[in-house]
């Protein structure tokens, strides 16, 4: 397999690299050479894994005609080693970037979407949007996809690789940006996210100011993050004003509107039901106010609620929702610009960046009942 | 310039054939023939263009280090010849399809993706999203993009090129399918919309059923089709109840939350205001209910409305928006599904489909007070 010489955007250039600090385990293998050097480094690849020199370039590139056995050895030399394709001379790749959500069953992916678009249009680089959640996309097919794409890089919506998968991103030289980390993200990941402990801090002063000192909080599942710092951000404005954390008032379920309806259901039928609701999104706050509402209590005179996102909905609905922004737009652009930095070869100055949540006061809050 | 013979997803066969029915025009040229047909193809526009054969094939190609004079000369060429470029031997592209979107302001965009998303998941295409909207991406450049990647096809929602652009497609065998067309499409355009007329009909029968007899409209835009195809289903339902059309309770707008504001404020601010109205949009409906709100008229014991979409925020905003279903997600799978047949070969049995409306009932109807 040699060099084609093409300079499309799809050219094909297969020629790999030891990683960085390699060098000394293969040494005979020249990191900045030309061509030649590299057809060594794929060809001993090839020798180790007992394979041809095109079935290693048809691993590299995601193809499917390979036996999965095959395969594996490939990968497991290539990670061993280290080994990472050279990017393409011109550095600008396939004129692609990859957007990738666990699931588009939110508006609020139709933030990040726009965010991503501010950036990738003026730059003109065309962004595939994938979806790994249900069952349309198996990861590993969908990852031999990308592969094959050969995309400048990836950026991942609250969704993420195992570390097989990683590596092989990495072995293909392809970036990726995490946003909105769901878990902990290894050294070295890019994360851009927001301000979590923060904006849970904002809105539970908020309704501390207001005189409430009941306050439930309904939060997005307990092993995501986001939803974590935002407790915690909870427990801390409680301890500022010297009342005491109590686990019962705080209930951890999903994002959207029925996880919003059922915890705020049961909360709200308490006899010592709580004067005030933090929620953890838009959607569950949505759902709060729903089941409020079928328990005959007023929003806000009866119970004020707080959102979290600041999505387009929370002005139209009736009571306008108190809530804390997410600069979910920003959050999106700032990822995607990070992402084509780091596929240009420059190193951003931070890796991890959090962006300001703010508080919007609406409706939907107001001093408890006397 | 060779074809490469590469067999990569992102070959690069840069062969063209004259179209349909032209070869009388062009009678040396084979448009079965292989390499050699095609190569004297290419070389024929590039002799009558006057240029060098990389220079068509740039062109071809989407590349922008070509002068724009020149590239008009021989796009000019490609036309009038009615050329075409020969699909690749596999028949399968670049394994991308391109979803382009006018705006991506509205929830309703999400439902149009995922429905994609079902179809190109399984098949293992990727989908590259696009927003014409804003001034992102003018319109040539982004299509010079598209020819670059060398899709399977486009999807175009509420969006269109315009004749010259639609022919570059054309000249580069890329097909395209339009979702939920604004304006008439020339014959021999596949598109897939939704039964229009006969949603406006049912909202306007629900209402008429209820007792109301006074019913206001908030449509779209008057120059788009489907907005039209509503009222006019509206206004059918009038005749079917012998009542005269009275245009003063028809406003055109925008589908957003502003327009049904301030058309709605205007409606239910008259003396003789009427008792029900019907919006051509769910965002709509939700600014008539909010200008009913201000005006301090309930929803729906002093005003009925009625939306359009069915988006999920529907279900949950208060009252329950009675509404009517447009299978979004549905429309767009379908078209996905019409453009890879397309793009396969194939030649679909209808290229003009409107999959049926369904009224949904919930609680923002009820009859007039007496």
């Amino acid at each position: 397999m040699t060099t084609t010489g093409q300079d499309g955007p799809y050219a094909d250039v297969d020629v790999v690299t030891p990683a960085h600090g390699m060098s000394a385990t293969s040494p005979t293998h020249d990191a900045d050479g030309g061509g030649r050097g590299s057809q060594t480094t794929i060809a001993a690849i090839a020798a180790e894994a007992g394979v041809s020199v095109p079935t290693v370039s048809k691993v590299l590139n995601g193809r499917s005609d390979v036996a999965a056995a095959t395969r594996a050895r490939v990968e497991e030399v290539i990670e061993r080693h280290g080994y990472r394709r050279r990017r393409s001379a011109s550095g600008t790749g396939s004129g692609l970037i990859e957007l990738v959500f666990h699931e588009l069953d939110s508006p609020w992916a139709l933030q990040i979407i726009k965010g991503v678009e501010t950036v990738a249009g003026p730059a003109r680089v065309g962004v595939v949007l994938s979806e790994l959640g249900g069952e349309h996309r198996p990861p590993q097919e969908w990852l031999d996809d990308v592969l094959a794409r050969r995309p400048r890089g990836v950026i991942f919506v609250l969704s993420e690789l195992d570390a097989a998968q990683q590596a092989q991103l990495k072995s293909r030289s392809i970036p990726f940006v995490v946003v909105d980390t769901a878990g902990e993200q290894p050294a070295g990941v890019p994360v851009v996210g927001s301000q979590n402990w923060a904006g849970g801090l904002a809105a539970t002063r908020h309704l501390l100011q207001l005189g409430h000192r009941r306050i439930g909080v309904v939060s997005g599942p307990r092993d995501v993050l986001c939803s974590r710092a935002r407790v915690d951000g909870y427990r801390s404005a409680l301890d500022e004003a010297g009342l005491a954390y109590d686990a019962d008032l705080v209930r951890w379920g999903n994002f959207f509107v029925d996880g919003g309806y059922e915890h705020g259901h049961e909360l709200l039928s308490r006899p010592d039901r709580p004067t005030a609701i933090f929620a953890g999104a838009d959607f569950q706050a949505l759902g709060v106010i729903r089941a409020a509402r079928e328990l005959g209590l007023r929003v806000p005179e009866d119970v004020s609620v707080v959102g979290y996102d600041d999505l387009p909905v929370t002005e139209w609905v009736q009571p306008g929702l108190t809530t804390v922004r997410q600069p979910l737009a920003d959050m999106a652009a700032t990822a995607a610009r990070m992402l084509l930095e780091i596929a240009g070869g420059a190193r951003p100055a931070n890796l991890r960046i959090d962006l300001a949540t703010e508080l919007v006061v609406r409706s939907s809050t107001t001093p408890p009942a006397a």
